[in-house]
């Protein structure tokens, strides 16, 4: 068995535990989510998961009965953590289209900056996650999505935002957040909290409305 | 053998026949690319991308060592590709950081959803290159980046662009083309050009000045 190069962070092992408890199901669930991040799901094998939680794969079994319903597992919890943490930021009452989509973003950036380690797996191992099993996280994803454009309309409505193509401007907004995890890493120059905050500074800049000379100033 | 769900398209192909001829090296390009974008370069043996390309693993070896080695010429195409792309599209002799920025931002977001699944590979698959050929691959990375970074510096420099942190900015221009890979499908609703037309529009909006009372209503 080869040592995976990619280890659980705090943030990460918190979430798992308040999930699964500290006994053999967060073991696996920590060894999984390694594994994966660090070779993929089709190169991993239900032994390496066992043998990196130190069982055996018959031990396993007992609380995940493949590989794919630990995938699914650990991309459920990861999807909504993100839905979770982009909604509490935005939880307050604010009248102002401005201050909640600014929330949203960086709630949704955070998030994926301090759990990259199980965005990565959640975001990149979607195809794998079992067929009957796919419906759930996709409503997750959809949700995020659904609030990020819903805060835009509303803001382009109230006449705060000036978005020309709102389906692509949430979609950018999304890849933002999301390809942070397949940069971030917790050496880098920037927090998760300084890191999204610059990056939903950006993301206003791009809905609020500006001077037409300059905004077509490049055509 | 499990047949690869995904498929190079007409732009991936092309290069790689630009590159190896239209025999067997390129045969097992294309099988490459395809068993990687399909299910990870770990879980791609010899043998399924010699079985891919009709031939026997020996025949493989003749013409690329390893897997590992197959994924380097993959992964420089790619790389050197983008780079091509991106700096072609500002090649034009403007005076003005504006235009010139924004055809950057649309070489590089058009090349990464031209060539989904080119970039799929070359983006995600870096950890798994060679060592010894990674520096290479590095290198062509960090010539788009500089190429953004000098280009968005000589903005702010001559009163064009107001970036606060230049670092970060680049890091998300980069993003933005980046993770298109990760969910562009040709059966999407935008052609590659319509798309990173509305990307570097949004780059635009992000870099360009700003009303400073507009730009710090949200804090």
């Amino acid at each position: 068995m080869r040592t995976p190069r990619m280890a659980a962070g705090p943030a990460d092992r918190e979430l798992l535990q308040q999930d699964a408890g500290s006994g053999a199901p967060y073991r696996l669930l920590v060894a999984g989510l390694e594994c994966f991040a660090d070779r993929g799901f089709h190169a991993t094998t239900t032994r390496d998961i066992a043998t990196r939680a130190e069982m055996s794969p018959a031990a396993m079994y007992v609380h995940y009965p493949s590989k794919g319903e630990l995938l699914y597992r650990l991309s459920r919890l990861g999807h909504a953590d993100a839905l979770r943490a982009t909604l509490e930021e935005a939880a307050d009452d604010e009248d102002d289209a401005r201050p909640r989509l600014w929330r949203l973003v960086r709630g949704f950036a955070e998030w994926h900056a301090r759990h990259h380690l199980l965005a990565r797996v959640a975001q990149y191992e979607l195809n794998s996650v079992p067929r009957d099993r796919l419906p759930e996280i996709l409503d997750l994803r959809h949700a995020v999505a659904r609030t990020l454009e819903a805060e835009a309309e509303r803001g382009v409505r109230d006449g705060e935002f000036e978005i020309a193509e709102l389906h692509e401007s949430v979609r950018a907004i999304l890849s933002l957040g999301i390809d942070i995890a397949r940069w971030y890493r917790t050496s880098g120059r920037r927090t998760p909290e300084e890191l999204a905050t610059i990056y939903a500074d950006l993301v206003l800049r791009m809905v609020l409305p500006r001077d037409p000379v300059a905004a077509t100033a490049h055509s």
